[in-house]
């Protein structure tokens, strides 16, 4: 590495985020209206300019099919003008949701006299660091801006230039109903080295959201001083308990599986109670190779289910995003919870049972950011929550678990309303 | 540094940790009831155990005075019956105040019948990490334990002998009671190695709170995967407004600086509105030279007060934490805000006004956990707070800021009834 370079890197990151600072103080005192405002005209600016996008787009296809991207990745890459019209739809979307800056959380009066206001307020500098998919540089930014916090967007390489089309419209758009300068900006340059600094900017960068695979969470999360928000993997899994209604089972484990087996709430792994395997396993079978879905089982699947392919305790820690599924027999709920706890992500888990002792211990005692009683995962998700958007999916404990929406992008202090009190 | 000695003192950290992950998953199934008749049973162990704590302390004074400890120090070091009364107290109070855990902290359903209930639950395990005052180690497992997380403990080496007996008389009074192997555990050797590994345990540890000086908690930062919750330091401010009570306003900075000077939420920085200076100043200082209080002073502060020691940019930077006070003349609620946003510490600022307008910019615009309008920043406490109890102060934005006290100590998770809902 160039030492060089690397100083620069550094400087022009530094650079950025002071003014991401120095827009955060102005962004505080921007009212609801003047946001919305500036979000319709960010929503316009890119329906105006979707051929600069579409442009830019090309030379970032191109270049992926030169570097020999999967299809899946060119396809994730590809902008086409309904997508860019989704983009503009969902920053509209989101200039119609509720501002959450400035609720009042709660509210008391101390014996003293003191009133105690805990209300919410933007956490400041936000800076978010994904991959591929280059809508994320519109909703990121918007999320931000309706939270009044600032973002320093750092995009993947293979979407540099989509990214800096879409980011340059939003600033152009934004500042013609004033936007502060610096609010929403892009780290034009893809250096990785961009990263490590960011990352490290106690004191100028308030939240980092890596949003992508694990590499480059580990990355992140590895040079981090900052706090991160950050979700690694998704192995779901669902119980079938003893006293579950099978076919409510079968269909929600098809949903989990099939629906869309490449996101991160799709189920990894089915649990079996060993009172309904005979049963149950038959039929799970039956639907999903109808569905072409692979099972992958222990010796007390295989014994019911003689073709199921053995699965080996690497099984039960992967995150397939494929038409596999992995099969276990379990004595109880409690072996069932123990699983989870233990192979598990913390992300969505699901237990189908009719009984209310089962329901209660497995919500109870499996440590995940959301848990499902007779409901597939496939519904750990902003909008089907009924947050609108979302920015993603924590599996952290700290600060916000499972989506992260409005409310999740803000922090609260406490203002307090005296008549001259001081401590005894 | 030798290898082997380092490594085992990893082994000897994960292994406690491990033992702390099984414990939390049974703490979240213990009653309120139970974990009050643990906590009582702690509390009589320390009473009855009292002889031992003040045998271990005087191991510990002796080797506070040969190596040359400040009084100051040897102080807070110091145990006596009374502070040993103290700690049971704090234990039982502990166990009177409402348990967090379980609460439903909203809940809504959404249009397809599902039922999303956000309840509040035990972060799981918690390393604290603190200084001299062996009172922490009684308070922070009581903490720990209502909230169900499992505690990793790890003092001062200077408290070592009080903190190892308070810590056993703590386990031996709650096992009786039935608290899980591994629930409160206190890290029995005081190697600096220990505490690099244990902030490095993701996955196993949920979050680390620091407890110290700021070398501490910047020695913490600087090598943790885990999450920090943190306070470094309070540089708090009083903005006396051109509208201010006067009266009211040399109150309020005497009972901030001078009640309890050595304390976070001291006031270090006064800056006073240029249109009441001249009025203001000289009744402050007539007010704070009978305290005893040194003020140091800008020009426009000296132009005033002529005999006030010349304040340089550190002191706007400095917590005194003594009988010094920096004071500052600026134009407007805005330079006031500017100000405490640039040198400040996010602890706790006050405004002394009588203008609406000036307190809402202030409250607004002051990026602190705690924004006081005519109130002293003395009551940034979560017993002044009405909380009870609480593990310290938080000047980070993420997961908590303030007081930390119970429900502080707890996170979130999503449970989701539902009655075979799948995902179109």
């Amino acid at each position: 590495m160039n030492v060089e370079a690397a100083r620069s890197v550094r400087d022009e990151v530094v650079e950025m985020a002071e003014g991401s600072l120095r827009a955060s103080r102005e962004l505080v005192q921007l009212s609801t209206r003047k946001k919305n405002n500036i979000l319709e005209s960010m929503a316009d600016a890119v329906d105006a300019g979707a051929q600069r996008i579409l442009d830019a787009n090309g030379l970032d296809m191109d270049a992926g099919r030169a570097a020999g991207l999967t299809d899946a990745m060119l396809d994730r890459l590809l902008l086409t003008s309904d997508r860019i019209e989704g983009m503009s739809d969902a920053i509209r979307a989101i200039a119609a949701l509720k501002d959450p800056v400035g609720e009042e959380l709660s509210n008391w009066m101390r014996p003293n006299g003191l009133e105690i206001v805990k209300t919410r307020v933007p956490i400041g500098v936000i800076g978010i660091i994904y991959e591929s998919r280059p809508n994320v540089t519109a909703d990121a930014a918007a999320l931000c801006l309706k939270t009044s916090n600032a973002v320093i967007l750092r995009g993947g390489k293979e979407a540099i230039h989509s990214n800096r089309a879409i980011a340059a419209l939003l600033v152009e758009g934004g500042t013609e109903k004033g936007l502060p300068e610096g609010a929403v900006q892009l780290i034009p340059f893809t250096d990785r080295e961009a990263i490590r600094e960011l990352v490290k900017l106690e004191g100028l960068v308030d939240l980092i959201i890596p949003r992508g695979g694990e590499g480059l969470i580990r990355a992140v999360t590895e040079h981090a001083r900052v706090p991160v928000l950050k979700h690694y993997n998704g192995i779901c899994h669902i119980f079938v308990d003893e006293s579950a209604d099978l076919e409510m089972a079968v269909n929600i484990v098809e949903n989990a599986k099939c629906q869309r087996p490449g996101v991160c709430n799709a189920a990894e792994t089915v649990l079996v109670h060993a009172g309904v395997a005979a049963d149950f396993l038959p039929l799970l079978s039956d639907r999903l190779s109808a569905a072409r879905v692979e099972l992958r089982g222990d010796e007390a699947v295989a014994a019911i289910l003689p073709s199921v392919v053995p699965a080996t305790e690497e099984d039960w820690r992967t995150e397939y995003l494929d038409l596999i599924l992995a099969v276990r027999v379990v004595e109880s709920v409690e072996s069932a919870v123990c699983h989870i706890n233990t192979y598990g992500s913390g992300h969505s888990d699901a237990i189908i049972s009719a009984s209310e002792t089962s329901q209660r211990v497995f919500s109870r005692d499996v440590d995940s950011a959301t848990v499902y009683i007779n409901a597939s995962t496939r519904f750990t998700d902003g909008s089907q929550f009924g947050m609108g958007a979302e920015m993603g999916i924590s599996t952290d404990k700290l600060h916000a678990r499972g989506p992260v929406g409005l409310d999740e992008l803000t922090t609260y202090k406490y203002v307090i309303n005296g008549k001259g009190q001081i401590r005894e």
